[in-house]
């Protein structure tokens, strides 16, 4: 299969198998939700395009990151999309860094079986006590005890810990080191370990969720793991974590452009199909229109915004283009609310009901200016780094 | 208790008898929190408070518009403010309609016992097959037959039909009249009546809902009630429709300022309160100030239009005042859109959680700025009666 | 004449004299268009309208702030309503310091003639390497030498000093007092002192201006005055500097008011008139109606929330009335930028022509962001005074 | 030379050519500013980078449509960048229009002369009594008689009229012709002809200009040229207009994008630069840091979406890109407005002065939003043809 009939697949995939699923899916708890999709899992498996983020020599259909993110828009029309493919945050991310970063026994336990989709696991590395935006700053803190790490600490958001087997925590290894970049490490933590308290499913807009659609609150009371369960090296938690964000914020970018595209096509829809006067269609009014025309224009500007990083980064690396990704960042998150809020709105009292996925979009990609950096922040950080090229001294 | 007093005392309910139940009843059922909230409306019986915008001759604290609408911006802080001292929406409405247009048998049987909190209302208006914005444009139609009118339909968000006595039913009764403002009447059907069916509580934002927190969609399958369930006279539905917005709406505006109000004081505290790095605090940040006095600002502004709008009903009358109800309608939306948003960006990654009420104002206030005539009905409307002033043929 | 008869006299006043003389007026050379406006004042003295902000006692209309701010939005109207009255800025505000502050003999040589029209005069504050919104820091230094001051400094941005008899000159004259709010002054200071340098006229988008229509740049090389040319004493000019500020932002804000009334009645005008196709007129478009209604709600805004501090000024003093004002400036100045916009936008390519007032606001009233503290200053402040509320050891 | 070092060559120039003449010729009349410029276009030619837009076989750098892009935003950053390499508008477009469409004669008389830079032309197209966004509605009316056209009617916006040697003419030269799309030619008009009035340059924006810096309004009172004097052929002005239409769009907007990027390096220089407060500079400032992170990723997202529009131009044909075309046109009037309006505040007092570019961008580019059809109207037409897919039927 090359890459054009792998798009066509999946996304015949996504229109039949996945937004046939809406609203019913939408609207019911995760444990009634998942024999459904584990079944979709399967045939996609079957049909030969699982794991497409991942290289073949792992099992994957070997996509670079461009063509990845293509596919990661066509997937992200659906909230289940990545997930029957097994490419959903946080798994995806974690299988990156296992591959590059795991030893080999740390690839048997862990990575095996997430990429063949038998476990799944988590990422903890927000919390509630200390701004998300510096990962340095942290005060979960590990200390090494007899060839064990220690772990004191509290995290929260921490995405699908509710059924994961093993969480991949951001912690202070070393909080008296010099070099704040080289005081935290990446410890792969099993989620049955002693002291490893679950405190509860954040209710996020009205829900709790549970399995991977939940966000844990979680407390680390002296919880023991070897030393030999750190990622890469002690130390180089902050170097992995960097590694981590830029292909994640392109794939993260194009799936928010899949919903917008969604979004878009819903709001065109209802505006060719529903009369507000004898004859007279919604989309003939000029305010619809006019948001037709801005959303067109801002969604086209996100893709171009992206392509060109993604572009970059596979050229440059991810450490040169960082102003770029900082850009989709903030750029993207923005224009998928405004495109979320203008197909809403042109639904009239149907977009507030379940009845569309809009609602859902709306309360979900709210976080979307918060998460990975509150968009302010990277709007600060880029400034930043631009005005000291005008002045050598700019701090 | 003078003016002032009751203000007080409202106030102090509302701030030790409802704040404090935050946030285990925004994120349970109904039913779980029906108990609690009878107890509170004794409690404010046993005060001396209930029913403040009911004239004393039927039992209330005989405030004048200007006056509620204080108190209304207070109670609206809590979302249970309203339905505690009885002047939820829809049933403030109808109480204030059976009042005015009520027979003494219509008052004995609907109005008494809504009175005394003894039974729930409901008014339904809008229809899925056509624009709200029209209230002479309807698929409900009624003839008559025998004494009776029998009557054909589907209306949905018929908010509280769920548990509800009776329906106040806008329907149109001469859809051959050529005077299109005299084919509509309002009549009262009960919600036991044969032919009513209840579809279902629609899913709102993730959630049905159920009580007076819900918006159901229903259909009229011959449904009879007597000729004598009309309110006023028939035909006189639009007429009974126009006196309800008016003041109707200085009420929901006032609520939602005193949303704003909430959304602020949290954002303010989060602003002196979260530490972003060592010492300093988020309300330092410029961007975070920029918000916080747009926000004052706007505020403001919108009190000082909606009492505006207040007092010039009371001179002027309702009429002659609708340049200024679209006004409020569509500034006051925007802004409670806007301040929330502001204040969910100020909590991070909390403002998203149900740790706070901003994540139920985001999702449920959403619906602000579409109902009761999407705001830019009202924008259209309002320009066109402004452009009547300059050309007298201007349609 | 009572109030509502001077109003309407004004309001005639400057539809018929001011209106007609546009466009010639606002695209001719100061000189040119000077005989005409002292022409115009004689006709105001005559009619008893001069000097409306001024008592009785010094030969004014004697209207309340609140009155001359509605006099001010009629008078706003027109680029030359106010200095055919002789309440145009700075000399308004320099008559009003004046009386309250200047002695016999300041009032006989400075006062007398400027409130008869014979002189005009300005106000140097703003330098060009200071950051303006910081009254206490100034570069402009005056020493103290045998009974004099001597000047030495630089300013920008002194309206009006071409032609102007004197200056009220704000300095340093205390540069190493211990209190900063006492290391002010204000001086007069006469134009043709020796070593005070007429730089240029700056020119400002486009026109250098002259007269009071311009700006000027000046040096003062050690020009000597006499200390008793002080204001009020010596150390004052930082409270001298504050009375002026509150009732004169009510005016100016009240003047933009009056330009957004204009400018909306030309955007609805050319709305009505303008066929944009076959027997469609251009306010027929959903588009030019929402700027419309959004317009006509944020004037209304605008304008209340100016009543509402000036009544504020009035009965709690200007002092406790600083958010209020710091809210009209950002606020007013907002929605003028906006208003006139819109307006040039419905005028299509005529809108960018000086065959209309809307170009010369354009450009003219960006200004308006800026001037008297960026609004970015003022929506600093007043966020950090809130704050001050919510935790008492904010800084 | 390579395309590397052309554009060097041509940055370079712009730098120290250009740049070093502000604000002198900025604020100077047309005439006197004139040798100076002829001057540096013979500096332009001895350098060999003459008409870059222009095929080497009619003696230019034969450059590609993406290629002159790229030059047209490094000469947009001067308002004279264009002029001195003769690729100005009015006379790029209609060079290209005479090198497809011309006939040896009308090349003899008009192409040549105009390449070498000897004359300067104009179009007339926009009319003060039709609305501009539609070239097939139009006054100005041709008879045909006695082998030539008689012209009667009315033009405005026709820009450098004052001095130019001829014009082409938008006219309707078949009113009653069945193909509205067939009814336009395009006529060229010695500017000497017989009743051709020249009725004024408009003041725009406080300035009538002159030379290439104006816009003329003309009068036609039965002009007369021969029909040879038609360009193609009768009935094709509509067809020729639309050729004209897409690459001119793709350099106006490069050229707009020059603008931006001085605008904002103006910025980032001025936030370096300037000190708030002791030690402080305004770049650090958060709202000045939003304003560089917004205005960045906005000029990158238009550079972006100018470039894919040149690219489908180049492939799929300016007919197939039309709706990429709109998008640019309000996406990049948009953002200049907000990049310029950034840059001038952060500049405080300065940036409505002359003493930088800032606030002739202001004022002349406040247009950008309205000429070549409003932005409104890109918009509506966009969004027709975006709903046109979605709805066969749709009108």
């Amino acid at each position: 299969m090359d890459f054009e009939e792998i798009k066509k697949e999946i996304e015949a995939f996504v229109k039949e198998e996945l937004f046939s699923l809406e609203p019913w899916i939408l609207n019911i708890e995760w444990e009634k939700k998942l024999p459904k999709l584990n079944e979709l899992r399967e045939k996609v498996k079957s049909k030969g395009l699982w794991l497409p983020q991942i290289s073949k020599e792992y099992g994957g259909l070997g996509l670079t990151n461009a063509e990845h993110g293509e596919v990661s828009e066509i997937l992200g029309a659906s909230p289940y999309g990545h997930y029957c493919f097994n490419c959903q945050a946080p798994d995806a991310g974690n299988m990156e860094i296992l591959i590059e970063f795991g030893t080999d026994e740390q690839k048997e336990i862990y990575l095996y079986p997430l990429l063949k989709g038998e476990i799944r696991s988590c990422f903890a590395m927000t919390e509630p006590d200390h701004a998300g935006s510096n990962p340095i700053k942290m005060g979960t803190i590990a200390s090494k005890e007899n060839g064990n790490y220690v772990i004191k600490g509290h995290k929260w958001f921490t995405s699908g810990f509710d059924g994961a087997s093993f969480a991949i925590v951001m912690l202070v290894s070393d909080p008296n080191g010099s070099d704040p970049h080289k005081k935290a490490s990446q410890v792969i933590v099993p989620t049955s370990s002693q002291g490893l308290e679950f405190v509860r499913n954040i209710s996020i807009m009205g829900h709790p969720g549970g399995g991977w659609e939940s966000h844990a609150e979680i407390k680390f009371h002296d919880v023991k793991v070897p030393l030999t369960n750190v990622l890469g090296a002690d130390g180089e938690g902050f170097t992995i974590a960097q590694k981590r964000l830029g292909p994640g914020r392109i794939h993260h970018c194009m799936r928010w452009i899949g919903m917008c595209e969604r979004a878009f096509d819903l709001m065109c829809e209802r505006a060719v199909s529903r009369e507000i006067s004898e004859g007279v269609m919604l989309g003939e009014k000029q305010t619809i229109q006019n948001w037709i025309s801005e959303c067109r224009a801002e969604i086209n500007a996100s893709r171009l915004l992206v392509q060109d990083a993604a572009n970059k980064i596979d050229t440059l690396g991810a450490y040169k283009t960082r102003s770029e990704i900082s850009i989709i960042k903030f750029y993207c998150a923005q224009v998928l609310q405004k495109v979320v809020d203008c197909a809403i709105q042109v639904h009239g009292a149907k977009g507030v009901t379940d009845d569309t996925i809009l609602a859902s979009y709306y309360r979900h990609e709210r976080a979307a200016r918060i998460y990975d950096g509150a968009d302010e922040v990277h709007k600060s950080r880029l400034a930043r780094s631009i005005l000291k090229k005008y002045k050598l001294d700019y701090k």
